[in-house]
């Protein structure tokens, strides 16, 4: 079906700034975005049209990072820790991703989808159109496959895209025996063999930090999923710097993940691989990190910079992009031009998309049209949605 | 009309901790809660039921301090800063205090409303029954009175309380000839006279600061509230400590708010004047401001704590009282169980009401139905909103 969205002001997220076109209107037709601009060519003027009233269009949002799918909640343990219970205490009393683990694992498919709906039906209700979600919590072969089945299930059942990156190495669970080595050997890469086999897997993540994997073991699996022809993402230089961003970028990585403590070099290595900087300000808000990502340094060195809300139950229960946006420019100084960016067009990339992110032909028609005049708008506000209607694939 | 809620977990607030009752009742009778407990009293057991299938309920939330009814935003200058103007620069292209204000004196009463109401549905959706509304963006006698009437005419459009104070003691416009001293006595007080003849204040409330009013001059001002029979509220200690937290106090001020200065005397003066220490992470937060309010001496005292939005254009356009929860946790430290009390016991303490706040009979039956299980989860989860159901006097 072809329709005309016209009278709108339109940031397109093509080109530079936020390639703004002023009284603009965009063509769908069959799904995708057949034209976009000023002046309507006479080819369109006869197609049934929607008198957006001077609001504004904006590419479908992107969630390129999340764990929305997971047994459980760990607000007992917030509880616990603001009472003052220290973090050993919170473990020992079965905290910490331990308990998040064990309520994955006792979940069925069914019930892991049932837990992620909401989570998912408030990222969609502001705008969302893709959302990546990640494994990770069953750390073993069965439960990652859930997780994975899960995620996938949820397509089914929402309008929304979901892309799915494989999160073995996420953590050796406490129960497995043998040290991380073993770990990658007998349960990750098998899982994601077995994960890829069945056609779950769009790229293969890893959790590179003093307290989950070093470079070394990660590589091994980043090797597996070279030979699987998957493309590959890493959580690096969360808490310290462990090289995990320069290896990810070795690999070509689509993105290297949180970057608080990344570097120049790193910031380098990144742009000339083409990986992009995918920052989560929900978790360096939550953990009260004191050190920022180095935007600067992602600046001067082109790397492309977007924003996640990386969703989980223990460092970032944040289930909204444009909080995202706002946490973005407040704790970590980028512009809201630079935020809309971050979850819009360089969220694709973070995910290897190429046919959204922006509004110009030929792309999905996948577009957010907002109660608000100014792009700015989007991230300025704090806790306030203002989104009037989502189109996912043409269609509202 | 009679009913019961039944078969719901009921954080009352009343008494110590959250006041839970496991597998409770509350029953309603004509706006009213006329019980509420775990074994439903003979008397009521025929009466029309609700099952809300072990929902957590709680009072209605309460946001005790906002600026919701204002002209026009300041999303330009958000993105100006973020693009590393100064604050003489954004002061130079009209921003600041002064661009509200001449967007609000630029509105009249129906603009003001139709601006006001998304911010106050935002409000709502998450639950809160009761809001408070501050003028002084008008600051002159005709725009003062604009927006109190503005503040009021919320509560015929929208099923809500709205409690109005006057904050003409706000800032000296920049167009006005004289200082302080001359803007108090010509324009504030006369105001606040004015205001007061038509009926349109609930409190007092003023900016004690180094950019504002000093303690001297707002206490010209709740000289005239306490002839008037008018109780006062002050925002104090914000950026620095000017001592308009301890002179609230003298003046037995419902409240003081934002507190990031004060310090343990406050806390005493404020614990035996009975002035709640009003909290307002969103400004805090925004701001980035290195100084967090002293929760400990606050607690050592037995200063009661409230929270609040301090939804306004500049420093807070926050909208979602849930949101001010989860950073009264993290940002300041509150427990859960803290931050549920502070929007809703203390903070109708902080407003002077006393019907409601609570879960206990004879109070109004404004509740809050949630897809928790936990009390703890309201604080927890970070831009998602559980809310279920929501009960304003009794109807839902
Ligand atoms: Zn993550
Ligand atoms: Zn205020």
């Amino acid at each position: 079906m072809q329709q005309v969205l016209c009278n709108a002001r339109i940031a397109t997220m093509d080109g530079a700034g936020y390639g703004l076109v002023e009284n603009g209107a965009v063509v769908l037709d069959a799904g995708r975005i057949a034209w976009v601009g000023a002046d309507l060519p006479e080819a369109y003027t006869d197609l049934p049209r929607q008198d957006l009233q001077g609001r504004l269009v904006t590419p479908g949002l992107i969630d390129c990072h999340t764990h929305i799918v997971h047994g459980g909640n760990r607000a007992a343990e917030f509880e616990m820790r603001l009472k003052g219970a220290s973090y050993a205490e919170v473990a020992q009393a079965g905290g910490g991703i331990v308990s998040t683990m064990a309520a994955t694992r006792a979940a069925d498919q069914d019930a892991l989808i049932a837990s992620a709906l909401p989570r998912l039906d408030s990222l969609i209700a502001e705008g969302a159109c893709v959302v990546e979600v990640k494994s990770g919590y069953g750390l073993d072969l069965e439960t990652e496959l859930t997780m994975l089945r899960a995620a996938r299930a949820l397509r089914r059942l929402r309008p929304v895209r979901i892309i799915t990156s494989f999160l073995g190495a996420h953590a050796v669970p406490k129960d497995f025996g043998a040290g991380p080595d073993a770990y990658i050997d007998e349960v990750c890469i098998p899982a994601l063999r077995a994960a890829h086999d069945e056609g779950l897997v769009d790229a293969v993540d890893g959790f590179c930090e003093g307290i989950a994997f070093d470079p070394g073991q990660i590589a091994r699996v980043f090797d597996v999923a070279r030979d699987l022809g998957l493309p590959v993402k890493l959580h690096a230089e969360q808490l310290s710097h462990l090289g995990g961003a320069r290896m990810a970028a070795r690999y070509a990585a689509l993105s290297a993940d949180h970057l608080e403590y990344a570097d120049e070099a790193d910031a380098r290595a990144m742009a000339e691989a083409g990986t992009v900087a995918v920052l989560l300000p929900g978790a360096f808000y939550t953990l009260r990190e004191p050190q920022a990502p180095p935007v600067e340094a992602f600046r001067a060195a082109g790397t492309r910079i977007a924003l996640a809300t990386d969703c989980n139950p223990g460092s970032s229960p944040l289930t909204s992009l444009l909080l995202a946006m706002n946490m973005g420019c407040t704790l970590f100084g980028l512009t809201p031009e630079e935020a809309l960016r971050g979850v819009t067009a360089h969220a694709a990339a973070a995910l290897g998309l190429t046919d959204c992110g922006r509004i110009a032909a030929g792309l999905r028609a996948d577009l957010c049209v907002w109660d608000v005049m100014h792009p700015e708008e989007l991230a300025y506000r704090i806790g306030f949605n203002p989104l009037h209607q989502r189109y996912f694939g043409g269609v509202s």
